[in-house]
């Protein structure tokens, strides 16, 4: 059990903090303090928009220094900004937590352990820095077999319209409820988040190309063998302009049975692009497309990610997503994964898997 | 102009020797000999099973040593094995031809500049090594943008059934045959066999998978500025088990306006791998399915490799794949392909691009 402040500077709102968010909800860890000097003072479920979710309890301070009164042994960097790098004002917030005797997490692109002025901190001080997004190296040049899953074994991928519309959150739900109500099942994780969260995964996104489904194919396969259901988490989407191939090589890679559709209500077009998000029905039909061109997965349900809207809205979304595709529609956050997984079960009573 | 010794030991045969084949046919360098203990002797035409084509006049030696006597100012690794490692026997050769005094050129995953004991020889010798597949600055971490290109401009993605069926072979073909016939045409090469024929292009398969199309957004774009038709060397399939990711990538960031569909006579399963080839018409309503979720780009042209054939059973295979698709169908390296290109030429006037 670590006792962690997460660096979210600057970033402490729901899209631009991830990470943070994610660790906050989920983490067996002890999230100790949130650094943000634009929110500091407040409580950091306050500061996320919602006083009841993730974050209760926990303050918001301005500085490193400030979070070292709350004896963290961890640095973790809160956020995942597009292109990865490390914010040139954090460096030193980095370094102030090295040299408190902080080991720091990252999920950063940018690795800080090859930074020469963080490693040589780090060594100085002899913390240990994990780089979460670094592929291992047995998966690192893998490349894919194209070997089966263990039969009667199920693999459910979530996939999504967009990034950031709660398809690593979707997945820990169902794998959860999914061992609440006794089915035998895992999480598997494939960005730095879940990595986090879980302790064990692959950074997809980090995976150079030619190895990114071999890397995906090591990391379900042997679940398939331990566990009757694998949840996979899902990364970026087949519309997303820059990020559609690390879709396809974890569709391809994992070679799912089924799939669960994930979309936040009200987004309508692809975030910082100009592309606009069709409707579900399609979506689910792009997504059995590609699936199908090596092996047929169904979309058997919708994660519909509600969280902006009051409750009755989100009700009637859930309705109206329902009506227009046939599936079994939910939002797995806030009303619970019990009735889709219920709806994966079912499915594979008309699947082969 | 260089003077190239190919390494291809044990290796020279068509399939195996991609990258020596393709060099020996289109290299504007000289190739002065190859490499291959296990058919030395020979003219590299006739170990390679066509005594008229590629490597006509040029000696296979038995060993760098041999090779040696040809002067040859380079040593170029000539196979592109799945994995991309270099065999362990293959080491002594390149060390002696680093104490020969030759630079080197590789196309493998496996960086020879990061190779202590290569590197250590290099610099003793004063010798360069270029690793072709290693990503530039510029383009290795860099998320795609989704920019325009410049109006009517034409980008053309060859697409292909499989790895290995002859798609940068069609768009080098295409792209000097535009030339001979007057149109303002380049190359974008996305593989090592390319990048050291054309001397530039970017190690799509290479490349960390979130920041594939964007190197491939960064290869295209300025290319459609200069030229009226850009040809883009594809990769992998859609259908490959391991590399559908790199494929997908290369069509999101290239965002084609047309495609040639490339495929080779007789092949009827994924190489190396149990997965069935279906049909043209079906491989080319996969390629349209995938374009068509960002930006439609129809397949207007078959180029099939019909080498493995004699010529009264090419024409009939072009035939019969023309009869099946209702396209245009060519084999451009053995007929030339200004029919083809007249179809692209053709499909313009129907298409906004």
């Amino acid at each position: 059990m670590r006792r962690i402040a997460i660096l979210a500077e600057g970033k402490l709102n729901w899209q631009d903090a991830k990470t943070a968010v994610g660790v906050l909800r989920y983490s067996s860890d002890t999230v100790v303090a949130v650094v943000d000097s634009t929110t500091s003072g407040q409580d950091a479920a306050v500061a996320l928009g919602n006083p009841d979710g993730p974050g209760k309890g926990v303050p918001v301070v301005e500085s490193v220094a400030a979070a070292l009164d709350y004896a963290p042994d961890t640095l973790m960097i809160g956020i995942a900004p597009i292109g990865g790098r490390l914010p040139e004002p954090w460096r030193a917030e980095v370094l102030h937590a090295i040299h408190g005797g902080l080991n720091i997490v990252s999920g950063l692109h940018f690795f800080l352990a090859d930074d020469p002025e963080i490693a040589a901190a780090a060594r100085e001080c002899g913390i240990q820095i994990w780089d979460v997004r670094r592929p291992a190296d047995d998966i690192a040049m893998r490349i894919r077999e194209d070997l089966p899953h263990r039969a009667s074994s199920h693999v459910v991928y979530f996939c999504g319209t967009d990034c950031n519309v709660g398809k690593m959150t979707a997945a820990i739900e169902f794998d959860r409820e999914a061992r609440r109500l006794g089915l035998s099942s895992t999480l598997a994780a494939t960005g730095q988040t879940g990595i986090m969260i879980e302790g064990s995964g692959i950074p997809a996104d980090r995976i150079i190309s030619d190895f990114l489904p071999g890397g995906v194919e090591a990391l379900v396969l042997p679940r398939t063998e331990d566990y009757d259901w694998t949840f996979v988490e899902g990364q970026g989407s087949l519309i997303h302009p820059a990020y559609s191939a690390v879709t396809l090589g974890l569709i391809h890679g994992a070679a799912p049975d089924l799939m669960v559709l994930c979309h936040l209500a009200g987004r309508t077009h692809i975030r910082q692009y100009s592309v606009p998000i069709p409707s579900l029905s399609r979506m689910k039909e792009i997504y059995e497309q590609a699936a199908g061109w090596l092996k047929p997965a169904p979309v058997v349900a919708i994660a519909l990610n509600t969280y902006t809207l009051p409750e009755a809205e989100a009700l009637a979304a859930i309705a109206a997503a329902e009506a227009e595709t046939g599936l079994p529609t939910d939002d797995p956050v806030r009303f619970g994964a019990g009735r889709l997984i219920r709806a994966l079960v079912e499915a594979t009573k008309h699947t082969v898997s």
